[in-house]
């Protein structure tokens, strides 16, 4: 057998069927998707979303449908094995798109024709079960609203219609029925926190190239070349050695990325203040602080591997906040762990922000989940209070910011794991190792 | 005084004067935006979008207004010149996000208390502006519905909350208030849709870098090399050209690329069939039909130059094909100018592929407009009835895909002039320039 690295279609159908107990236990009709990530996750198909509706539908009978334009007809059908493939031939089109994706809906069962949205043999109440103990009380609530009136048929989105993006028009699904339409992200974004083996295996092999394109990065990184000059050559170079290694096992399935990368993001000297900045065409110059940024995505999976560096030896002022940057780091990992709640660990780092006079410099909440997404949830924030499973995945990312000594963060990626968490970046965390030489 | 390139201050606050002039003749007590390509139109303001909730609003008193995270406010100080910038310290944070921001909306009278959300004095139907006439029918009768029962008072938004994007949770709009919450982006893409004479000029000058970095592509493209190679080699050599000559007079301003980019998207040889095909690491054979893309995001306008290439001479049926695009093309062109409806350019163009027996090989519309998103409305499309208009500047692109021959598709970038049209992108289109040699 054939080495791969890709996510199984196995595992596709097992995501589908977790889906489809929820769907089951909550007396849906069916579930439709609509976020390129949410199909990616439950059916292996990448696409570039646009004004043009996707769609991924499955009823109650566990049948898996794609909706999609003529354009991507071939596209999906070499992509996933889902049980029907439904299309369009344009947007706006006339008729629209959701003329036919109704009709399909309808004939799946999943949207119930004016009328037949009674569901008869409904209890008027329904036990609620433990899938929506893990969520905000708000949200809880809602959900609790909709299926305690279940007598009227539901049926279970992530956005409420094809959401209004690239100049996309077109009535909300609370406009095509009388069915209860309701939200499920909050539980789709639990299914995705938890990794598999295989989804924690791609997020190792991101950070080997992620480490690569930020080695060659800091390389490259001299007094006097740009921001721009440095981060293309570094991921560049990264790019075509990864293609040399991995080439036959890899996609990118990324709207983001081709490869690896490794960049600034404009945090340089005074700017790496601002810890999102944008790009920007900056020099480097004798005493800057920087702050870097690295990642790849493979098979769609990302990690997240940030750096202080400096041009030239750092002052004392600047080791000290260097310092305390690290053991903030220090305590995310021994307070982190699986039964341990979020918010714990933010709440443990900001004592130390506020035992050591830091919080002036505090922008930030400790990190957050990374999967598909760049950024998921939970969040390692106060206000957070999922409790830590294995296979969790999180950025460890406390900062300090000041406009006189500038930016100081390290981002590492961690893994919860039955025992404790695994650091899967590797890159060097003292100072000694981050000084660009002048 | 110095050259500039970018959207002056006035032109920012020409649009939210047009927000404003909607707002009043609506009666709406102001406008609540969340999308960040919305958010950079009306403010100069761009930034990466992530789970922390960012929003722009304005009130029926012309004041402005910003909600960021902490981690953005010395960001948006620097980049914009709102009345008010409003903040919260985290997300999911405690107290939600929400709750400062409704605090805000409240202070701003954008959103009213409950109780106070009857409006006394509104009458109890409203005309219909001129505004409403440019929307398809559906989206009118919508607007109308709600606009008709004003004695309720009501808010525009671009979507119902903050969008659940990268894990965020939280209520929508119309669970924090009993006001009617009314979408607007149709209004706000009708307002993008025409560009400025600046808005123009960014265009023209995204379609130089592109042409440069395509001229590079197919320069580099040679039997044997792979995809990811040339694009590379091609957007790397490009950027840091475009940077040593408009550096300091450029920004990107866009989530998806920092300089100009040309690349094959994967479709190359049989994959160039697959108009939405995603990057992968295909190398070059002679025989092979390319369908090249290549861009810049220039203070975040987009344009778009797209080739159809040959390895090596293509042979008859190839040229016919070929033949058959270049005229299809040519039909959009002679069909296009102001007062002419969107839906009569896809119509003639699809009697041309209708007369010549091609509609086996049809998989899209002509076009669809560029400007700050890469693809937006109106579409050049037998759906869109939208009236072209000077300043409204569209793709042009018909293709014709077949699995033996491959995709042939040119993509031009044209916008409509007070008498005509100006084809903004200036590659050649003629086949015998378009050879890679073997």
């Amino acid at each position: 057998m054939q080495q791969t690295i890709h996510i199984q279609t196995a595992e596709f159908h097992g995501r589908t069927q977790a889906l489809l107990s929820f769907i089951r236990e909550q007396g849906l009709t069916g579930i439709i998707l609509f976020d390129a990530i949410n199909i990616l996750y439950f059916t292996g198909f990448a696409f570039i979303p646009t004004e043009r509706p996707i769609a991924f539908a499955i009823n109650a009978a566990g049948e898996r449908a794609m909706f999609v334009p003529r354009l991507e007809v071939e596209h999906v059908k070499s992509s996933t094995d889902v049980d029907r493939i439904g299309h369009y031939l344009e947007y706006p089109g006339n008729p629209h798109p959701m003329v036919a994706f109704k009709a399909m809906l309808e004939d799946m069962g999943i949207m119930l024709k004016p009328g037949a949205s009674r569901v008869p043999s409904a209890p008027e109440t329904k036990p609620i079960h433990g899938w929506l103990s893990a969520l905000p009380d708000y949200l809880a609530a809602e959900m609790k609203r909709a299926v305690i009136q279940i007598a009227r048929a539901a049926v279970g989105v992530d956005t409420d219609g094809y959401p209004w993006i690239l100049g996309y028009e077109g009535p909300r699904l609370t406009e095509l029925t009388d069915m209860i339409v309701l939200n499920v992200q909050a539980i789709i974004n639990r299914m995705q926190a938890v990794k598999s083996p295989a989804e924690l295996a791609l997020i190792r092999e991101s950070c080997k190239w992620g480490h690569l394109a930020h080695v060659l990065l800091q390389r490259y990184t001299r007094v006097g070349e740009t921001e721009t000059a440095v981060s293309l050559r570094a991921s560049h170079e990264a790019t075509l050695t990864m293609m040399d290694t991995i080439g036959p096992l890899y996609r990118a399935q990324s709207l983001w990325s081709s490869g690896p990368n490794a960049g600034y993001r404009g945090q340089i000297g005074r700017q790496s203040a601002i810890p999102h900045a944008l790009a920007n065409h900056s020099s480097f110059q004798p005493g800057d602080v920087l702050v870097t940024g690295a990642g790849c995505p493979v098979w769609g999976y990302n990690s997240e591997l940030e750096r202080t560096l400096f041009v030239g030896e750092p002052n004392k002022q600047q080791r000290e906040m260097f310092r305390h940057m690290k053991n903030l780091q220090e305590v995310a990992f021994t307070t982190m762990g699986p039964g341990v709640k979020c918010s714990k660990v933010d709440t443990a780092v900001r004592a130390y922000y506020e035992k050591h006079n830091l919080m002036s410099a505090w922008k930030h909440h400790t990190g957050h989940a990374i999967g598909l997404r760049y950024h998921e949830g939970p969040y390692l924030d106060t206000g957070d209070h999922t409790i830590m499973q294995p296979g969790m995945v999180f950025t460890v990312e406390p900062g300090l910011y000041t406009p006189e000594l500038g930016g100081f963060r390290h981002s590492d990626t961690v893994a919860i794991t039955v025992d404790g968490l695994e650091i899967m970046t590797y890159y060097p965390r003292d100072w000694q190792s981050l000084v660009i030489p002048i």
